[in-house]
């Protein structure tokens, strides 16, 4: 667990939005993913680190979650407050905290990702592994 | 409640899914919009329709969520099983169950919406507003 | 070249079209490149058999444009009409012409794509390669 | 005409990326949509000053293009140059020029744009109307 907070901003583009002139709601999926990359490449995991250092292969979901309380619209400027609240052996949760341009909250996202690597012997056969100490250390 | 199931099926595309070879995870919201849509098509409650008889402008998320158990691929079909799961005042639940080619579940998603109007006397603000009788029972 | 003609069926989701209320003109070239996919998988070059066959890894474009004459809303049911206009030595070009429900043309698009393998002795650099002929009898 | 040119700056994401571990190419388009939103912006030109000022409902793409150079990869930082290149009287063109992080031109891309409103009397139906000399004066 941590209280550490990364911060990732947004802009709502015309296209995130829908002809109701708000957010089509995967899009906050999508930057919810977009906030976990960066707090990897934050400290210097970036994709091509996590492939070389640790053959990891991403860290797809096993669960994802959000309640909308306030829709954004074109031109917006969000802030994704994110927090990695456990560490599995395999698994890790997050919560994503996205603020409105007014300060209010729009939305709070959670998500459950599993550590994955190539297995071994196959091509692009992926499975879930134990998530080195060392990537903890540099996020916690 | 409803035990009605609506099914919608989709192909996975090579642009649905990442480097890792897999569904990026939130196309499955888009897909789960996608059959919730379906299901006010399937009896006659096209965006049309809901626009004219009753003044609706859709009916953004006020939460969702999903497990995602087995990942799919590129060229996959799947099926899409939705169920209606609750009728409240203004909002309303679904249940959507994905199933993969090999026929094992690959998600369950679930969605809150509510119904939304255009606030009278504005150009572009949205209220929720209590879903009309007749569209609870096209859908029961 | 060839007259040979693949059709390729996409419903316009709600998602699919921003706040003017029609489609989100970059979907257009996500249909683009699912009629493209599809004229593989229509002789049985799956993505699959193209990896395993061909050492393929896909077809990445050097070149897309497209004209759009008609706008099209959620729920319109749009025909897309394919056909391989070209075939180079490394790249094969397609027209994709996309119809709308009431039978006019919405929008010509054009793509350039070139064969692409992995170049060997890589994990995953990708180079053009010359197009395989059985690949090219099989779609003449 | 203009030789001004507008900045936009671009991440790509894990999720930008397909299969082969490059950007799909249908993200170009939507990369070159933001960089058209963002000249706009730059001299005050709101989606919701264009609607409130011009009536106007955004403006469609009757064209659009692009050649693809060099791909990207998650993680990649693109700059795009854009560039109005000509101003018709109801459409406008502009060139998007995308440099990767090396430098390299990884891409370029046209619009061709049509100026829009929604039409009087009317709900949502949306034609072409002659662009404003104040806008042109902004942005030229």
């Amino acid at each position: 667990m941590s209280d550490r907070i990364f911060t990732h901003g947004v802009t709502v583009e015309w296209g995130d939005c829908d002809p109701a002139g708000i957010v089509f709601f995967p899009n906050y999926f999508r930057w919810f993913d977009q906030a976990t990359w960066r707090i990897f490449d934050s400290v210097g995991l970036t994709r091509e680190a996590l492939r070389k250092r640790f053959a990891n292969e991403g860290h797809p979901l096993v669960k994802a979650g959000s309640e909308f309380q306030r829709s954004a619209r074109p031109g917006d400027r969000l802030r994704i407050d994110s927090r990695i609240e456990r560490w599995g052996t395999k698994s890790f949760s997050l919560i994503h905290t996205v603020y409105n341009p007014d300060g209010q909250v729009g939305a709070v996202g959670h998500e459950t990702r599993v550590w994955t690597v190539r297995k071994p012997g196959t091509d692009n056969e992926l499975i879930g592994a134990a998530i080195p100490r060392e990537v903890i250390d540099l996020l916690s």
